[in-house]
């Protein structure tokens, strides 16, 4: 059978990955796919390592115009990151009728919508199963191996970064800016780490989740994003006193009222299989109404994790290619004519448990205060710790779990708190997600 | 667009969960399938009870032969178990050109090849995500997920009533006999649970994932099983105290001589994330070359878990039912012609490492002269640990932990070891995967 023809544009550590995995495995690649998939072009603005990556199998060029112009390539690989010539490249291989594989999470989670409408129009698919957590086949969990459910969560530990720096503030007790230092040593983190640190990475994954979970557009720009800059380790070692790990999570959850959609560092209960995912692994739970609870681990980055996304999309076009257009997977999981128009939340409406630490003059009656503010806000209280005070001193901690409230109730309650004299400073606030 | 029509062979536990999980969803499946997927015929012996369940909505009749020659029905999906009626009802209905779901592993795993044969040569389908693994995507991950890589190895809690035991008897440090009978009263096991305790039903799950995993037929016949019924409850207790748990996994495993294609009670690093999966939960891991390790879990079994992946099976069909057929996925995931002939290994030819524990007179010598039989067979030792005798007590356990050997070798030196006069009874040989 005739092979499929392959462009690949932008050969950095995730396309050299692509290029390497379907020469290693070409053979065993061909036995699943039916037919051989060959990458046949690359554009790089650096030729010279391009072709020392790909030697003298493939041409290489430095305009990715060419590629996606070209008429022997069946599917276009984008990997160039970014909104700028990705998305010019993207849109330009659509209208020229070739599928697109593409592990651009900030282009999709941004221009998503306008991306698959013109793929829609044209009757091509595009694929990015690389998008969301790496390795992971999630996407296709949630666009093909959940389809019988009614999605009701998602909750993913979906950047590995953040994620390793939260192991590690936890194991060695060290702080925020300590452990980023030695996550950038280790490579664990970017010289500029802002997207990943400050939740922005996490939330462009998220927004897909939560589209292809709920059959709503992209809607990146409604996302509520927390990073993890903020977050003491005080908070990280109260949390596993009280039988709670921190994980930054990206949230998607139904209600009645409309979608959450949310990023966040959250307490997770220790035991929760997900409390357990340490360093830099990804894993997202999915609550379904059928199946109940399911979860997925593995590598969310690197060459090969990603590039074996990469692939498994390349592999999926090459079978459905032939397939009647709107038989193929709907690019957001659920056909283009019935998406709901349920809303995203602002995060003021947003329901969860919390955590609350208070700094307080340890005098009398600050607790019957507090728990008073508590009470007028029909905020019940789950658990409470209180610290006793180091020795010599006249302040204290204490640490409260709430049960399930709105977030603007919450905020009203921590305002009341603050104008107490005995309590001293702000009071830090993380949502806790019980996951169950 | 065209609805697809559906005739159900068995309407127990688990299609009436298909059957209401369909109604119940049947707006958001067909929002993500394109057409509606609707279940016209049921056939069950308890003709009475099926239309109670179904109502008026569809045909009930007592014979499958009319469900599997229905000119309307689209796709067949049979629940009926076992290898008689349903063996014969599913070639019939392939014999008719419909395709066919099913969660039945037993008839897959021993009579797979000819059935898998007989639906190629006829252009239908076989879809079995339900038979692995319950409401987990694990053949979706395998077959497609993951088709860019080589995969290594998988290892899999794939059956929940053993694993449900096995928690129970760590957690309360009970013998199986004890929790067997507490499983059965709460409905964890079957009143006739041989299938499942002996290692059965998780070697047909192993089975079929070997078969996919590596491209070879199913070969059930060859697969080395043993159950958890041996197992005593001082064993999970050491391996605890060495930071193992036991867990009965079913593993497939890659090696240059052939398959190991085996289910036994393992030894697991109790921090590997596998580890902590407690109660009836089922989780897989696959190691694949280039993605790393990946992990999928959920729940096993159970009447709507399993219909999650029954219905996720229509949905496929319901979409590659028009692409060519070389192009659909394979049913063992690689194309027919194209199938490894690596042979499945005999157990004495299987290379892991070893858990042994001895029971001996508190003597002088004796540890130097099982040692010294182990280094004589080129067996090295990991860990081991003595325990004092009790009080007033002359005998006492010693436990060893073996690097990887082959299996043939740890048996020869086995029977070294329990000729030695002053090791009594016969010596505990458990199996132990680093899983890494």
């Amino acid at each position: 059978m005739k092979s499929i023809k392959v462009g690949l544009l932008g050969i950095g550590t995730v396309g050299a990955g692509t290029f390497n995995v379907l020469k290693r495995n070409q053979e065993e690649i061909a036995r699943r796919a039916g037919r051989a998939i060959e990458i046949v072009m690359v554009a790089d603005l650096n030729e010279e390592r391009a072709r020392q990556l790909v030697g003298e199998q493939c041409e290489v060029v430095s305009d990715g115009n060419l590629v996606v112009n070209h008429p022997d390539v069946d599917i276009v690989i984008e990997l160039i990151g970014g909104y700028g010539v990705a998305k010019d490249l993207v849109l330009k291989a659509i209208a020229n009728g070739k599928h697109v594989v593409t592990a651009n999470k900030a282009l999709l989670a941004t221009h998503g919508d306008e991306i698959f409408k013109a793929a829609q129009a044209k009757g091509v698919m595009v694929a990015y199963e690389a998008a969301v957590a790496g390795g992971i086949p999630i996407i296709k969990a949630l666009r093909e191996g959940l389809t019988a459910n009614r999605i009701e969560w998602i909750a993913g530990i979906i950047n590995g970064t953040t994620n390793f720096i939260l192991s590690e503030m936890r194991d060695k007790g060290s702080d925020f800016d300590t452990v980023l230092k030695e996550a950038q040593r280790l490579g664990y983190a970017e010289a500029d780490p802002t997207f990943d640190i400050e939740g922005v990475d996490a939330a462009h994954k998220a927004t897909l989740m939560s589209a292809i979970a709920f059959g709503i557009p992209v809607q990146f720009e409604k996302a509520h994003i927390e990073g993890i800059t903020k977050l003491e380790a005080v908070d990280i070692r109260y949390a596993e006193q009280l039988g709670y790990r921190i994980k930054l999570l990206g949230i998607a959850k139904r209600t009645e009222q409309g979608i959450e959609l949310r990023v966040h560092p959250t307490l997770i209960p220790s035991k929760r299989l997900i409390a357990n995912v340490e360093g830099a692994m990804n894993a997202v739970v999915v609550q379904g109404d059928a199946v109940g609870p399911t979860l997925y681990y593995g590598k969310g980055a690197g060459s090969e994790p990603t590039a074996s996304a990469v692939i498994a999309d390349l592999v999926d076009i090459a079978r459905l290619a032939d397939a009647q257009p709107e038989h193929r997977v709907p690019h957001l999981a659920f056909q283009p004519h019935s998406m709901s128009d349920l809303p995203i939340l602002p995060i003021a409406e947003v329901t969860t448990s919390y955590y609350l630490r208070l700094h307080v003059a340890d005098k009398l009656g600050v607790l019957a205060n507090v728990t008073s503010i508590l009470a007028e806000s029909t905020i019940s209280v789950d658990a409470m710790m209180q610290k006793e005070p180091a020795l010599g001193e006249t302040q204290t901690d204490i640490i409260i779990l709430t049960h399930q409230t709105q977030e603007k109730n919450v905020e009203a309650a921590i305002k009341k708190i603050e104008a107490l004299p005995t309590v001293l400073g702000k009071v830090t606030k993380l949502r806790l997600e019980h996951l169950s």
